[in-house]
C-alpha cells in the first residue's frame, strides 16, 4: 500500500477503536466495584493496546451488507472480550507460558495464575451477556440475536477457536505439516475472524449470499492476517510487536514461513488477499472498508 | 426424611438423571472427532458423577409454571456444562489444586493442565451454543430464548459465579467472617442455582411473580445446599463423597460449620429449606418436586 493511500484508512481504523474503547469502557463496570481483583484483570488485558480488529470488521461487516455500525456495537465489544479472554488463557504457564503481550506483562504475571484464569472465564462469560443485552435486543430482531449467540458459540467452541488452540498445544515440537497448520489457523484465528463479519450482517438483516461471500472474505483475510502474522515474528520490529521475534522458531511452533519459507508465504498471503477482496464483487462501495482492511492485514508492521 | 417418602423422590431423580445425561451424550461429538483429547476431557468430567442437581431443578421449574420438562431438556444440559467447567477450572493447580472429585482424578490430574482449560472453556461456549441452538429456538419463543442467554451469562459471570470464585480463592487463610461467607455461596452457588429454576420457568412462559417466589427459592435452596455440603465436608462419609473429609478446615476455607459451629449450621439449612417451601406457597402439586428437592438437598448424604 503507498503512503498516500494510508492516511484516510489509519483515520478510519483510529475513529473505529475509538468507539469500540469506549463502548468496551461503558459495558465494565469500574475498579470501585466488589470484588477489584476480576474487573482489574479484566480490564487491564482488555485495555491491552488491542487494535480492535474483529469488533471493526463486524461493524464493517454490518455496514457493507446496508446496515449501520452503531446499533452492532455491543455484539462488536463481545467479540473483543472473547478474542481477549483467549489471548489470557493462552499465555497461561500451562499453555503457552509467556510472560509479555503487547510489550506490557501478561495477565497472569501481574495478577495471580488463578485470577488470570478467571478474567478469561469472566470476558467469555460478559461476552453471551453482551450478545444477549438489553442494549443489542433493542435494536436488532430477537431472531437475529439467537442467531447471533449461535454463531459467536459456534466459532469460539470446541470446533473452532478453542478446538484450534487444544490441536496447537498437542502440535509443539511435532514436525510441520500443511492439514494441521490449516487446521489449526483456519479454527484458532480464522473462525472467529469469520464470526465478525457474519455477525455484523446478520444483525444487520443480510440474506444468504451476502453471508456466504463474507464468509468466504473472512475466512481468507483471516488466514492471510495469520500468516502475515507468522511473517512478522520472523522478521518483524520488536519494539512495534511488543515481544520478542523469532519466538515461534524458539518454540519450534508450526508456522506458514517454516513451511513454505519467507517468500511463498508472502506469496501466499498476498494470494489471499486478493481473493478476499474479490469475494466482495457483488458489494457496492459500502464494502470498501472491507476491502481496504483486507489489504492493510497485509502491510501493517504491528 | 423418612425412608418411606425417599423411594418416590429416589425414581424420580433417578429418571431425570437419566434423560439429562442421554441429552448431554446427544449433545457431544464422539470421541472419534478431531482433535480426541478436547472430547474425552469435556466428556470425562461431564459423566464423572454428578448429581444434575441443576438440570432437574430447570425441568422441575418448566413443570411447577404449568409447562412440560422436555422441552427445556437442552437447556437443563447447559446448565450442566457450566457447572462442569466451573469444576474443571476451580480444581486446577492454580485454584484449588485438587487431585480428586467424586471418588476420580480431577480433569487436570487425567488430561494435562492446557486442555483441562480448553475443556473448561469449550464447555462454558458450548452451553450458549446449546442455549441458542435450533432445538430450544423450535419450541420455545426467540424471546424467551434471548432472556434464558442473559439471565445465565449474568448468574455464571463476574457478577454471580466467576465473581463468587474469586473472592472464594481470595479469602483463603483469612478469618472468616459471615459477609464474606455469605457473598461467596450466594455467588459461587447460589447464583446458578436461582438461574437454574429461573431458566426453566422463564423458557416455559411464567409471569413476573412466579419467577420472583422461584428466585426466592432457589437462592435459599441454594445456599441450604452449600451449608450441607460443608457440613458433609466435616462429617461426611469419605467413600460416599468420594473425596476426602475435611480438607476445607485443612486448607482454612471459609465455612459454615466454621463460622456457627456445626449445630448452628444444621439450624440454619434447616430454617432455609422451610422457607424454600414456603416461597412455593403459591404453587400447586406441579410444584411438589420443587419442595422434595429442597428437603433432598439437606437430608443427602453425598
Amino acid at each position: 500500500m503507498k503512503n498516500e493511500e494510508d492516511a484516510p484508512l489509519k483515520a478510519y481504523l483510529a475513529e473505529r477503536k475509538r468507539r469500540v474503547d469506549e463502548a468496551l469502557d461503558r459495558c465494565l463496570p469500574t475498579e470501585d466495584f466488589f470484588p477489584p481483583a476480576i474487573f482489574q484483570a479484566m480490564r487491564y488485558s482488555l485495555f491491552a493496546g488491542g487494535k480492535r480488529l474483529r469488533p471493526i470488521l463486524c461493524m464493517a461487516a454490518a455496514e457493507a451488507v446496508g446496515g449501520e455500525a452503531d446499533p452492532v456495537l455491543p455484539a462488536a465489544c463481545a467479540l473483543e472480550m472473547i478474542h481477549t479472554y483467549s489471548l489470557i488463557h493462552d499465555d497461561l504457564p500451562a499453555m503457552d507460558d509467556d510472560d509479555f503481550r503487547r510489550g506490557k506483562p501478561t495477565c497472569h504475571k501481574v495478577f495471580c495464575e488463578n485470577i488470570a484464569i478467571l478474567a478469561g472465564d469472566a470476558l467469555l462469560t460478559e461476552a453471551f451477556h453482551l450478545l444477549a443485552g438489553r442494549e443489542l435486543a433493542e435494536r436488532v430482531p430477537e431472531k437475529a440475536v439467537v442467531a447471533a449467540v449461535r454463531l459467536v458459540a459456534e466459532a469460539a467452541g470446541f470446533s473452532g477457536m478453542v478446538g484450534g488452540q487444544v490441536v496447537d498445544v498437542l502440535s509443539e515440537g511435532k514436525p510441520a505439516d500443511a492439514d494441521t497448520l490449516q487446521y489449526i489457523h483456519s479454527r484458532k484465528t480464522g473462525a472467529m475472524i469469520v464470526a465478525s463479519v457474519k455477525l455484523g450482517a446478520v444483525l444487520a438483516g443480510a440474506g444468504e449470499e451476502q453471508l456466504a461471500a463474507l464468509a468466504s472474505y473472512g475466512g481468507r483475510a483471516g488466514l492471510a492476517f495469520q500468516i502475515a502474522d507468522d511473517i512478522l515474528n520472523v522478521e518483524g520490529d520488536r519494539e512495534l510487536l511488543g515481544k520478542d521475534t523469532g519466538s515461534d522458531a524458539c518454540r519450534r511452533k508450526m508456522t506458514y514461513p517454516g513451511l513454505l519459507g519467507l517468500d511463498a508465504a508472502r506469496d501466499k498471503a498476498r494470494e489471499l488477499v486478493d481473493s478476499a477482496v474479490e469475494d466482495l464483487a457483488g458489494f457496492d462501495e459500502r464494502a470498501d472498508p472491507l476491502r481496504k482492511i483486507a489489504q492493510y492485514i497485509l502491510d501493517r508492521k504491528s
